[in-house]
């Protein structure tokens, strides 16, 4: 008995949350151990799917680097990173479209349906939907590596509005040739947050958010204004992979985009603990006049 | 950590019945203690806003015993029953009218209101809602006391329709004359159940459901199945106040209501746990080919 | 035969004004003798449902006074008047909510249905349609006798897009506490038309209009201009009881109201032969640039 | 005063037919001296807005022999007659179609709309509405006079639902040929009602109605029932041209239309009258079940 | 197989134009040569019924010269010009109308209705379409003959989103009077236009277009811009007949209207030579800043 | 000219076919030496816009051994083919849904993209629309080469109501187990039609059609009935690959898919030709009492 009131308690507790979000648009991005475990997989699927069950619109967009380093060594083929980016040559391209709309999308898509929701599955080229251009650094050459020039909403649009949980691949449409991009996931999360004028855009990575000291979990820091970005790099708070991730979610909150938050995603379930309950266990990342209620 | 973990858990045991849920229609039955103490009132509406946050379609229907006797008290009047039944002349049947459909009801919407959600309060005059006539039986007068000869549910579809909670006040329009008639909240409740077509009604009581031994709380019986009420009430295990609700329940089964539930409006929270956990905590009586899955 | 063809007359001389009105709404404040006479109320009702019926979108806002009153006195308590408004105890508003939301406010609905009309009846805290806080006068307490700080039409525009009559009982929701408040229904009448952008407001009274000699009902004066109110308050051809309504009627039509009118509830019929015939039998107030045709 | 009071009588008398008759479909064969006297024509267009403009979707079908004949008089061709039915040759067919379908039908729409109603002019061509063959009858020509093989309501339909009038001129379109032929307006308008599943039928005529001596307008028979009409014509009630038009009306009755009617169009305002008022003036014609509530 | 080939690829040309204008409207003016032969008209018809099938908003504005001057003939009345204008006494008004709205416009809706097509024939009178005044020059007077004051777009809107085809006479509603007026249909084709916001106007004519030497086809002149009119007009270019047509198309352009087309209705199918073919036939009219893609 | 003629010629040509076939749907199997070569690969799909453009709901379904195929080689495994199926273990289904679903989807849907098509790429997992299970036969096996169970249409539908092109890859969703299928792309294609109830069915092959004698192009069968097949099975003219196609086409037609059609994908725009032209360059299966017009 004590345990059925326990149980009322936490779903009385989601319930200002829900009221917040329903109908209300969250872009997550997926990647890491949390697409790697089975086990983690099973709880990220099992979020997205009841957060979509209780009227909140979850656009869900991911990357899938390990799988194609393991379909390129298949093939003989050595990964290679400049600058933390995969060179992508143009056989490099093939697979990297095929593995992320072909492989890692459509198995998502399938694990959703199996756990009661309902998905389809998208990447850039499908209605156009991420269109870029050869990103251009001086002396650096990425290959098919892209820039995101522009983003048509509509195809997520019409999913959710058909009430589908849209699936998003990172392959890119070239916009001024007849070629396919590989774009960084991250980025595209957040411009999509940005296009769709998303309430949130949660980042899922393999930490536990912004540490004041790296060795210290317990150093979390709960919450980091825009404005206090530059200062937290320059202390070196914020460093090296978490730097672009950071970015993003400036660029996001610029944009338009409520609040953006990075999560831990080897926690099960963090997705909606940070959602639906009082705790929030990452970092979030909120514009400089937020009232913080 | 581990908490932020169970409540998450909590959350997903809650997915596969709000999938199943969703966009059905309960109605449910308030009345007795759960309407009487505070905080088991804001445990009732607290379970009622979130139920209707997830996309169920609840209707609260309601009764309203104590009030109208205190209002008969304040006006130097006797509450006078017969066979269980308030003995309603025409005095009282004003009383009736503005206590039910003026105070309590609204009271309830205003506490909806308060909890975030949005409702209005109908009374069977509204739209014609609730139609009777005299009851009638041999050699027995009960006043204004109604039976129940049509339901129009337009008004309450109407408003679902329109994002509100139906609160209705069980005062009936006179089908033959221009009185109104005083309904019984548990019989309104299965008959507006059947009319809609409901997924569930749900009878919250003073009990803990049907106990095999009524001195022994830990023998409650779960499941009944239609078939075996004659049976049970052949063997005194159904008696007394139980009988006629456990016959609503059987009627609105009988015209097309999915299954009928007598809970514990004693225990706060009671209806989530029924609805959203896998622990059922009151006596569910259903068709008997139901499945029971 | 010469019959008939009054008869068409009539019918056709109300063709240009269902043509100037169908579709818009006009707001009707109901009080006074036309409330409590029974052959009045029946002219009453069925102008509405006809008004209803050629496609004005009519909300009817009542008041009660005698009938509060009435069930003050049968509890015992007396009536109690501060400057002409009721003084409002916590027991007195009790009563009031009672009174006018579930046996005044119900009563005109089960009217309306028996007519043939459709109707549905509400109250300032269903969907929190009338928000109100303490009526704050210095050195004066009135109670909960409540100053509307505003109004959600949401409720009474779902009711008249499903095709009801709204009827609205004028007890407010406290905006800042949890108690209820007592509203002036003239006033609820003008801020409800005004919140709606309605054509026009109708104030039934007990007298035939603004006169210019209390004694000479000859005297009416059918058309007053915003602009000369202060005037006529100063000659005092605008006094007592008759200084608040017109204040209503100023305001309304300051908040974007086409026209007001205060008309005699004691002649049957005095709204349809305002609004369908060229006889006008009431005192119109019009904005200073009304072209008046 | 008292004046005013019988006006809102006459308003209030029209309640329950206007509750009746809302958003139904009643089809008015206009033609005869109500067409040519321009006093009638006025008091006939005023009808139609003002049913048009209380809900109910009239269609207005119409002939126009006087103006056909005006017209061949002035090319100079003499109008012929076989049993009662123009001959129509090919020259004669065009001239029918200009003044049906250009000349009284457009003047008709402008009429409506310059009393406020709303109307467009259709004809038996305009979307294939009327689709007809040559009348074929042994040892007779009648030219290109038609008789109708289907009534395609589609433009009738798209007009009502666009909130116009449908004017209907009586040329069919051939169904087996590039012709177009000359209908008789009754029987257009009764299979016109037929088709849209009319509540009534009206034929203006020249006559009081059905008289029981031709001689005495005070023998008037009110109602007749489509079974009494086989009687009444062996008994000379029913003669000469009152046959077809009463023909019409039971094959109308048979097809399913409600009620038919036929009034004196020459009575200022008769259609309202008969449809608005307690007063019948014409002749009904009704099923052999019909209640006649 | 070679000629199958052939039939693809024009397809397949068409495929950019369609793509261009589907949804969009275009309005042709229907008239000259191109409606008096038989073959012609079927063409022209054909072309009107493919454009509208490839969800093209086409709307048909026609006159009828010949046919009106044909009647006057039969009913013994001398057709008389002034300034190239008919002049319009009433009694050649009411032949105006019955021929223009009543035979020419029918037969046209019956022909595309033949050719598998959806149309309804309106005039000016319908729904106050076209509003006129009587056309007022110092000196000259051209009895019944209108300029537009306004043009009311519903009834094209409501024929064409419920699929129709309009076809429309260019008989005008007196708007000061309860006159008809006799409308150009050159400049009722570019106000309508106009007033649809329309993306192309078609002006079929008896002319190759504007010939830079009129006694050469060859030396058509394919664009002209509305700033080179002037001086074209100066130069003797556009001279006659031309200066009225050439001045609609700028007016239209000025409008709002996409582009003007002059082209030759003596040509089969030039309609959908001009619109669907990379090659373009007669002189199309464009604005100043008009990048001619 | 007489160019401009033609054109214009071709264009009404395909007129009745346009009529015939707007808002139907046709389900097109794309696949052999039209998916290889890149000049037919364009012709297909300019083909499909054009379609897709004049209202003709169009589904794009398509395998893809060649591709497969060079996959398999690039990671050193040999292809291997069971009685002319594709052996699918494990590692070859991942590589099947990879090249399948990533990469000639999504190429497909680019292509149409860039053709200013628009279009969403789906495979039999999205919103589960192709169900499957083991392809069992006695003695033999296939690995996950699947037989479809069943189809749900929703995410086709939806994607055809908002505007795109379904483009569709023959990966299903195992109906028992977490597995996923190959599928034969023709049964894929006829199974689709079958459950949207299309007008046609259209196979692209890199034969003629059904040919009397297989050495001899104009011996093509341009007609076959239904109930001829097992005729023509038996002489020897329906064999080999042709078999199974024809019993897709056969089991469509008897699933009341109105015609199925085997065409030469090696002849540029021959669906065009066949859809769109009085050409029929294929064989078509029809109905045994298809009337053949």
């Amino acid at each position: 008995m004590e345990d059925s009131y326990n149980k009322a308690g936490v779903l009385v507790q989601a319930l200002p949350y829900i009221q917040r979000y329903t109908n209300k648009t969250i872009v997550v991005k997926y990647g890491g151990n949390a697409m790697v475990s089975g086990e983690l997989k099973d709880a990220v699927i099992s979020d997205i799917v009841l957060l979509s069950l209780v009227g909140i619109h979850v656009v869900l967009v991911h990357g899938g680097g390990p799988e194609i380093s393991q379909m390129l060594d298949k093939i003989g083929k050595q990964s290679r990173f400049v600058n933390g980016l995969r060179y992508t040559d143009a056989e490099t391209m093939d697979i990297v479209q095929m593995v992320l709309s072909g492989k890692v999308n459509k198995d998502l898509v399938s694990l959703i349906q199996k756990k009661g929701g309902s998905a389809v599955g998208l990447c850039g080229l499908d209605g156009s939907l991420i269109q870029a251009k050869k990103l251009e650094e001086p002396g650096v050459d990425y290959g098919y590596v892209g820039e995101i020039t522009d983003v048509n909403i509509a195809p997520i649009v019409d999913a959710l509005e058909d009430g589908y949980i849209p699936v998003v691949a990172t392959v890119a449409e070239g916009v001024d040739d007849d070629c396919c991009y590989n774009i960084n996931a991250d980025t595209a999360a957040a411009k999509i947050a940005e296009a769709l004028g998303a309430l949130k855009v949660v980042l899922l990575t393999d930490v536990r958010g912004v540490l004041r000291d790296a060795a210290d979990e317990a150093s979390l820091i709960s919450v980091i204004r825009a404005g206090e970005v530059d200062l937290l790099k320059r202390d070196g708070v914020i460093k090296g992979g978490m730097i672009p991730k950071i970015d993003c979610c400036v660029n996001a909150l610029r944009g338009g985009v409520g609040r953006a938050y990075i999560i831990d995603g080897r926690v099960p379930h963090s997705i909606l603990v940070e959602m639906l309950t009082d705790e929030g266990i990452g970092t979030m990342i909120v514009g400089d006049k937020d009232a913080l209620k």
